[in-house]
């Protein structure tokens, strides 16, 4: 008998030789029919790829990559407790990069992936991306990725994501339920989704109750701590004061908070506030802050099972599906009635 | 003439071959005289050494690794910052490995980087971390290593820290001058050193002034938030309830101010708290915190750029210094008085 290559394999089956080597690489790029075709006749032939040339080809290093604007802010580090917990049961490694909220830094983290020094990839993209061309060069090279909180919306991948809409709604309702007339929205960036999709959220709970949005109401704050005081002391001073204020931003809080103590303005009474954010200290801030609360943990904790889950299964592009798990009001000072 | 080896400068100074490679390798096993004696007599053989065994001893991956126990403490998250800036004018990766305050993980982690995954270490040490035989490993296969905050004080290297003695005594004065009978210091370790040198202060402020300290007045918390908050209760729900007190740590003020709103206790007029923290919610708390900060940016970018030093001179092994860099009292509502 000859010996049997993927030469010989390609010929029996009338394929190209890279069509063949790919199939039994599990490549993305080939059908599961023809996938399954290759192995069978390789099974047949006992064939038993090169193991070194395998070796070069799926050189593990046992770590995953997670990448995520900041660290500063608790929904991440309650995420990266997730995270690790999975990682930890697998025996993986996770390495984390910060992209600060810069597009520039996260194409240089991505590069740097597809050098091979990672397995597999959790995102959560900054506050400037608003193209995917440096993603799905990682995708090319068969890394698999998930995206967690913060997504491209159009790239084809597992996303994990919590109900933006439906929070951005509710803390808008709970607002209107508590009295308030002229309700603000605070956020930091008009291209990511999950902010677009909590604003659509505020905009539809005014519509279903007879309030007009106005867009002057809408506030756009950025990354700098000084520029966003300057921001919201301005529209907290205006002659138009909101009665409402919703942050969609956990960093937006604390500036919110010293405004609000530098103008004298007396919260709940006249002001109510709602913040999304997992900060252990809302309960004890002055007044405690009623909050939109992410599954942050569960969230990390989905998004690296379903990323070690392609990876045992040797998978380089995952479905494309949205996991979405619900965030919680949790009603404190901020927002009582009747003080 | 003869070609020139490390073998044939062996010979010629009556050093071992051994001694020789390591001499030009900059090994810190070497002395300094020697190593003098190998550069100048190669330098007068205009010796090269073999590029490839070069490169291969030297392989750089541009990246450095950064351990810290946890993420969620503001501390880490402004000195990670400091590191990037300088990583990214240098044009280094920052991986950040989170040891959650586990010895067995810090472990896991430097033997990760004995690898050649990064080109030197950043690294605050976990509250369990009571011996450095992991962290001598690192050293010993040339990687070059800088402590900062939590350090190994046996260790021979460089340590950027804070003055945690002259902090531990300032905070506890500061208590003092405002009327406080009865302090109490609230830890989370006993092996950390910067939690023995705050105590060490905090009992020096005490015999200065005349006060004795008392063994019950010094609580160790540990990791879990649940059982930090019974612990913090039950020290606070005593007869002999303190008037004073001082968090060495900053996840212990949640737990506190929740405690604190439970049983009703008035801040600052039946007790005064003073945290070590670098939260920017410090000052929107329910009463805002008098904190002790830490100057976390600059000692992160300190402890960077001695480590950037170290590698663009080929050194591996640092020189032992402490660099100490001073915290800062801001005086908030938490420990005002006449309130």
């Amino acid at each position: 008998m000859n010996e049997i290559t993927i030469r010989s394999l390609a010929k029996e089956l009338n394929l190209s030789i890279g069509t063949v080597s790919k199939a039994l690489r599990d490549s993305f790029e080939i059908s599961d029919e023809t996938k399954k075709k290759v192995f069978d006749l390789a099974k047949k032939h006992n064939y038993i790829p090169n193991p070194y040339a395998s070796s070069l080809r799926r050189k593990k290093s046992n770590t995953i990559g997670v990448v995520i604007p900041e660290v500063a802010d608790s929904f991440f580090s309650h995420a990266i407790k997730g995270i690790e917990l999975v990682a930890q049961q697998k025996g993986y490694h996770v390495l984390i990069y910060l992209t600060y909220e810069s597009l520039l830094k996260e194409e240089a983290i991505i590069k740097d992936f597809t050098s091979g020094r990672v397995d597999g990839v959790l995102m959560s993209i900054s506050s400037e991306t608003n193209n995917s061309v440096h993603i799905h060069d990682l995708q090319s090279k068969g890394i698999p990725l998930v995206f967690f909180d913060r997504v491209c919306e159009e790239m084809h991948t597992a996303k994990i994501v919590t109900d933006d809409f439906e929070s951005g709604y509710k803390a808008t309702k709970h607002l209107i339920d508590c009295g308030c007339k002229n309700i603000m929205l605070l956020s930091i960036s008009n291209s990511l989704s999950i902010s677009n999709r909590r604003l659509e959220g505020y905009e539809k709970a005014l519509a279903d109750h007879g309030r007009k949005s106005c867009s002057s109401n809408i506030i756009h704050c950025g990354n700098d701590d000084k520029e966003n005081y300057a921001i919201i002391r301005e529209a907290l001073n205006s002659t138009g004061r909101p009665d409402g204020l919703i942050a969609t931003v956990e960093k937006l809080i604390t500036p919110v908070y010293e405004v609000v103590h530098h103008l004298h303005l007396s919260v709940p009474r006249q002001l109510k506030i709602i913040g999304f954010s997992n900060l252990p200290s809302a309960s004890i801030l002055d007044p405690s802050l009623t909050t939109i609360s992410q599954p942050a943990f569960e969230m990390g904790q989905t998004a690296a099972a379903v990323l070690f889950g392609a990876l045992a299964k040797n998978i380089h592009q995952l479905n494309n599906e949205d996991i979405v798990l619900p965030s919680l009001l949790i009603p404190r000072r901020s927002t009582q009635v009747g003080l």
